[in-house]
């Protein structure tokens, strides 16, 4: 049934959503020691992620979750924010995009990764219901890789907000037993 | 000597830590649908978890991570955002922060449950380097089920980040192949 | 007759619409000494008030006066604002708000009074027109202070306003000269 | 000896210290009703002030108090914000500025009353102590005014901050008992 | 046939949009030497322009354009920012505003040239639509002066905008080649 | 002697200070028509610039000037500003960067041109002094097009800025009188 849906809808390419965001980290965004604040980072990323969404949905959207950010290096003050964002998969209504991000020095002409982060975020139709959105056709090898990764992602993401028991989660069971 | 480290500074109490935040939401806030947008929640969490953190620590700290957040119903235009936060574990320099979210209509007396979060927070040194937290000392039921979820999590976080091998990680097997 | 419409409206405890806001003062909210602008701390200030107004009276509502306000020490840059907010008493369709706001540098666990403020909204209804609002019931020692004190700061008001002649304050007049 | 101080600082016109202000109603600076906030407008209020306490000591100056402000009109969405402002009165280290808002509705041609306020400012040597501030010399009817009502406003401010005992305020006494 | 149009509208002195803005520069409003942003400073002259604008045509209106702007002195942070504007000739739907920018250093009593610069307006009827504005009347010596070179700055910003010629800029010919 | 000092610092490809940035409008960006402001457009025009400057000079640097900008269709609220910018020309000690801007409406899958610009900024030593940067080393057609047409917005803007008589813009003159 769901199979039947999703053909419905022609697929649409990973590099059709790719979205590039360049923000300078101003005196606001920092700490006492001039790093970026992580809120700040994660409001940025939402709205490359949200532009991501829209490109490849085509619709109003919302994000609905986020997965395990770890932060590598802090992002100097002065310095260049660098966002990288496409749609890796679809399921139904949901889109789960990948993020990279890095900080750039450009005085020491110096790029340091930040982070790698999921956000999923749903599309909505005009009365603010899920609606279905394009499948997601990888080309790349990296994006063939994410866009196999991203049921283990799903079911942890249902097991960690409780809409899915560790033992029905095989891709995951998989994972840690192996 | 990790433990002699631990030893020296003295314990806090959970509920030392804890901090309420109130905002409201306003236009710029919001998406086409007048929903607080995920991004600009996760800036407030971002600064309550800050604020949390360095009650306990009294020292300045940094966001390292941000573990997996799921948002269960959307806050609308107007309503209140209220924000809970207190540090639920603490490991030698770094915080684990526990963050509920609610929105509130207050128009309609209608409190709603947005989302339960996992900041994790480093202290920093005068020279920005990580130094060592006083341990948590869990006093309430949820206080101390926190406490004992946090190895787990942590396991889940370093997996995730690449720093831990599935393998090694025997609490978090243990949840998954009970 | 203003009575009687006041019994039509159930009360409602002082300590329901107790509101607490914490906010984190960041470079672009101080002045050239890194003190936080009187300006900034009243706009948190108004949003805390307004908050708690909505708390009582659940309807929207708006920002008719505000009373002196005497800041008596500056808020550092890095420090956090700590503000708590009820409304002490109610007068058919405006409400006081009491405000106490404290700066907090948690560095030096060091805790300081910055005001005590009392901030009027009036309750709106769907036309934006004013509506009856519950009296407030005072519990505490230091909520029935409020509410008896209130009469007299409202002639203030009124006669700083100029919708009241000082001879017309009773109240007011005891004060001055007793 | 405090005369002796004044003297030592050439007196200054009101009207050097002149400041006008223009600002837009944008969407985030409104309630549901598309009312500007009272916090958002004492925000450019305390901007403005700060200009005009600039403009009349040439030195940083802080923020100490606010007096009494009564809003009588709400400013719409879009419409402009007119502020005037200017030191009316100086007593050794701190100024008195006088503000004056108006709302005006462009399309309409409708140009009507917000409020007026009182804000004293304190000038602050490099070390952030307070420093003489030059007398103020009011030239109009209305800057005489001002100045003339001065100590009145001057000793209610005192009294509300709990720094003077009602029964010493002897301009005010008379204002009450008159 | 457009001079009858014009003869329907009564014209308007151009000392009628005379507006005055007074901003402070921001620690998030400068770059890594304390200087205000470049895009900033147009943030703030658009915003006086709009008021200018609006003043003169009383219907909402939008930026069509902006001629070169050639910034002199970097205005220094905790200066004051001082725009003076007024629309100094129409053309049909369009206003052409003339914009002065000051900074001024308070503390060292230091006043200094910023820019000159003109935006180009167009009026806008309920649907959205370009709508005729009244005729400037200019009266000073240098509101004449700028009346009179408009009609030449006018091609040059068609010429720029590929709308126009440069065999057919009469006037600006006439200036390149005097 | 100006190309002695040239060849001292090596060229860089006009293609290292590609610089992409997106934005989404947001309620507070737009003005009563829910059209994007030019002001707020061009602050984060100028940041774009700003930061292709940064990768081309590797220096801190400041805007000095920018040209005529048109604005040819307004952007939207909700819609995405895609702005794309370069280095298009060095001298000596400034660059001259050019911006090419577009809204991007997702749902209708809509992409139109706003506008062409360039902004000029220049390189700062440690103490705020002009100093050399590199040459552009333009490769593309149009990378070509733009570095030969510099001469000539260079000559117009020296002469709009009041430093050169229109007399001696020979490449200006030539593109007028031919």
């Amino acid at each position: 049934m769901q199979k039947i849906k999703q053909l419905m809808i022609e697929g649409k390419k990973a590099v059709e959503s790719f979205t590039i965001m360049n923000e300078l980290v101003l005196p606001n965004d920092t700490n006492t020691f001039g790093n970026l604040m992580g809120g700040r980072l994660m409001y940025w990323m939402d709205i490359a992620a949200g532009i991501a969404a829209g490109k490849h949905c085509n619709t109003p959207s919302m994000t609905v979750s986020v997965d395990n950010i770890s932060f590598k290096n802090p992002i100097k003050i002065g310095n260049v924010v660098h966002i990288e964002a496409y749609v890796c998969r679809a399921f139904n209504t949901s889109m789960e995009i990948y993020l990279k991000v890095w900080g750039e020095d450009l005085l020491h002409q110096y790029k340091y990764e930040s982070n790698e982060a999921f956000f999923t975020f749903v599309a909505l139709d005009p009365n603010g219901k899920p609606r279905l959105v394009p499948p997601v056709i990888p080309e790349t090898e990296s994006e063939i890789k994410l866009f196999d990764g991203s049921l283990r992602r799903r079911q942890l993401r249902l097991i960690l907000s409780g809409k899915m028991k560790p033992d029905d989660a095989s891709e995951l069971k998989a994972f840690f037993t192996k």
